[in-house]
């Protein structure tokens, strides 16, 4: 008999066996097996009953796939066309080359962010940069100035590292009212991956930091020339010159070939396209450390140069522009911290009156999204859903109105890290809960 | 003054100071700086001193960007297409719809392989299947056959784990003699993700496993039906029924929208496009059990279901094909283990007289790629350079002699977890140095 037949055999001999056991078995029975098997497995518990059609061949079983070239960078399937990356709704852009584009967390598994969809922030469009034309200098205020092509760079030891990267003005849109529908809105200024690159502390070793260098300036190669003022502490302790991202190299809008990376700071202190580092003994008070990226106080006052991202998480499923059904449900999330790793998440169904711990998964690295669950029996009743999260240091995620103590919230605020909620209406239809 | 004329103004003045900067230092004073902060930082002190015209505004910050949609799918850069899957050189495939594509080791940075890039094989071509329409079905030796559609499934608690993942033909083509050049020639049906599904356990409680179910048939939903036997041990421990790879939805050429996943066990009993699991009594001797995946012994007898894939490591760089040149190289390569963690790996630089202990990366996971490192030093004389890894069970890497001691190496033979050494010529390429 040929393997061909064995199969065919095998499949009709199964289909047989299942229309057997079929026959034997009934409907009271199996519930009440999967009422016993639920309730020791947090199951789901929706498959339905196999009949006999269950294992007709399917037509992919039926004929010739699609050739596959060796070569053929992989991509997403068809079917999988509306996973991307989007703008807020909120309001509309009318700066042409000024952009950015939102993590879909709700559609993310697991903790890192596929390359493609990494959320972006451009000030004047994406510049594709040639690697081997480009060149990245470090000078000022140091003994021997040093110009490094990505050759060069790419020999230095390197290191690879988990991180979260966050926008501080990741929820900028919705701290007093729902603004957003969708936890892409909400959050998706939010991406986690592998970074690898080289310590900048080795490449400053080399050219020799004087003593009274206290800041860097860091400024990238794009059409915005965008800059930020770095503490010469920050790029000795975890700073990174990063080039690639997830096994491979960053993708262009992500800072092709190189860029600063700040691990648990603000994402726009991690400079794109970066072309040189300038050591100085003060900050530039650059446009983003003026004008954008100062927190309003309460006395009038703003603040500057807040750049660790606080502890902060938020549930992505079931979030808002879900709808859900009553029975067993699970509760995912994201908790991270820029000063350390999530210690634990709670989560309250009632809005804030009670809460339960939830579940982190492995591995629970620094300065990491960690991935939080809770699987619960919803009763069909309206509840409010959030999480809240503590860190490492002891901190733990506040409310709004905890914020408000300390800071004013006026204009376009960043730095919003506070418990975030949802609304589940008895229809099951999620919404944004905000304020 | 506006903020673009402060920008170009701290550009001039930068200039000014660089120059200036310049003409103090000289050539001596700098070489002896680098001789010392090198053997500070086993940096590779490649950079160049930077001149004035070092910091020249390039192009891209001359000009707009390219606009980018936001709900544009990230891709690599047009200067990385050379970063890609290949099939091996050593052999033509003359089989249309029977291929295979390996993942470039070399150019991976860190443990993550992009989705891009993961290694893929199928046996009749890749089916593009609609995930509305595809049903995964539970039936044999259980009190209930079940059948589930994807949305069923994804409202299961799920799991997301690290794990590598190999062809346990990955290096049949370099047992005895060099055949192959590259590392992705000779180690690329190696990838490692993170993947999210559902655990078989959880499934297979729900339908009641009957007491003499021992095996079960695991059958994909392509055009060649590809199917194994999976021990019921394993299904219980920790196998998944995985729909997501780093982050989304599996690619189509990795068995979207389902496929089973056997953590460390030989790739392709993590069946792709997966309908259905039939639970029975003893394995189905299938093709990939008897004319496949099988390993000859030395007493003339083939050993069937020798599916964990043993203890094993690769220097990825330097590799074959490349060049180096002396001074302080960084030595990389990936080590894995199919039944635990990496405890240590030992890397030799003569072909196996002494050996000194690589630096492990974190985080070292169980059934993960792991990275080592070492920086040496080379001074151009000829070179040869393998890895030996030890797994947390204590195993050791063999080298092929060992492996010929308890099994014969003949026709294709899998399960290659031999050391693999690469020749360095005083030239500074590196060359295939098995056998």
């Amino acid at each position: 008999m040929k393997l061909s037949e064995k199969m065919k055999e095998l499949v009709e001999s199964s289909r047989r066996e299942l229309q057997g056991r079929e026959s034997k078995s009934h409907d009271p029975g199996r519930r009440r097996m999967l009422g016993r098997t639920l309730a020791m497995a947090g199951a789901a518990g929706v498959a339905t009953q196999a009949g006999a059609q269950a294992l007709e061949v399917p037509p992919s079983a039926k004929e010739h796939g699609r050739p596959m070239p060796a070569n053929e960078y992989g991509m997403p399937s068809k079917f999988e066309a509306h996973v991307k990356r989007r703008r807020t709704d909120v309001f509309v852009n009318r700066q042409n080359f000024s952009d950015w584009s939102m993590t879909p967390l709700h559609q993310q598994h697991g903790i890192v962010t596929p390359n493609g969809l990494i959320f972006e922030r451009h000030h004047n469009g994406v510049p594709d940069i040639d690697p081997d034309k480009h060149t990245f200098v470090i000078h000022g205020m140091v003994r021997q100035p040093l110009k490094f092509s990505m050759a060069d760079l790419m020999k230095y030891p390197s290191v690879t590292k988990f991180y979260f990267h966050e926008c501080s003005g990741n929820g900028l849109t919705d701290w007093l009212a729902p603004k957003s529908k969708t936890v892409q809105q909400t959050h998706g200024l939010l991406s986690c991956a592998q970074w690898t690159g080289v310590p900048v502390a080795t490449l400053l070793e080399e050219a020799g930091v004087l003593k009274e260098a206290q800041w860097a300036l860091a400024e990238g190669a794009d059409g915005a020339s965008h800059a930020r003022s770095i503490p010469m502490k920050k790029l000795l302790d975890d700073a990174l010159l990063v080039y690639a991202s997830n096994g491979e190299m960053l993708r262009p809008e992500n800072g092709y070939p190189l860029r600063l990376f700040t691990p648990g700071w603000e994402g726009n202190t991690s400079v794109k396209w970066l072309r040189r580092l300038k050591l100085g003994d003060k900050p530039w008070h650059l446009r983003s450390e003026t004008a954008r990226y100062t927190d309003p106080m309460p006395d009038g006052k703003w603040r500057q140069f807040s750049m660790e991202m606080e502890c902060k998480s938020v549930v992505t499923s079931p979030s808002g522009g879900m709808k859900i059904k009553p029975g067993t449900i699970e509760i995912l999330g994201f908790a991270w911290s820029g000063v350390g790793s999530i210690r634990t998440v709670d989560v309250t169904l009632d809005g804030g009156r009670t809460w339960r711990e939830a579940r982190l998964e492995e591995p629970v690295l620094d300065k990491t999204l960690t991935r939080f669950r809770l699987t619960v029996k919803w009763d069909g009743a309206p509840m409010t859903i959030a999480s809240r999260a503590m860190d490492s240091t002891g901190y733990v995620q506040p409310t709004v109105d905890d914020i408000k103590k300390v800071r004013a919230i006026v204009g376009f605020v960043q730095h919003h890290n506070a418990i975030f909620p949802w609304d589940v209406a008895a229809s099951g239809e999620v919404s944004n809960a905000i304020g």
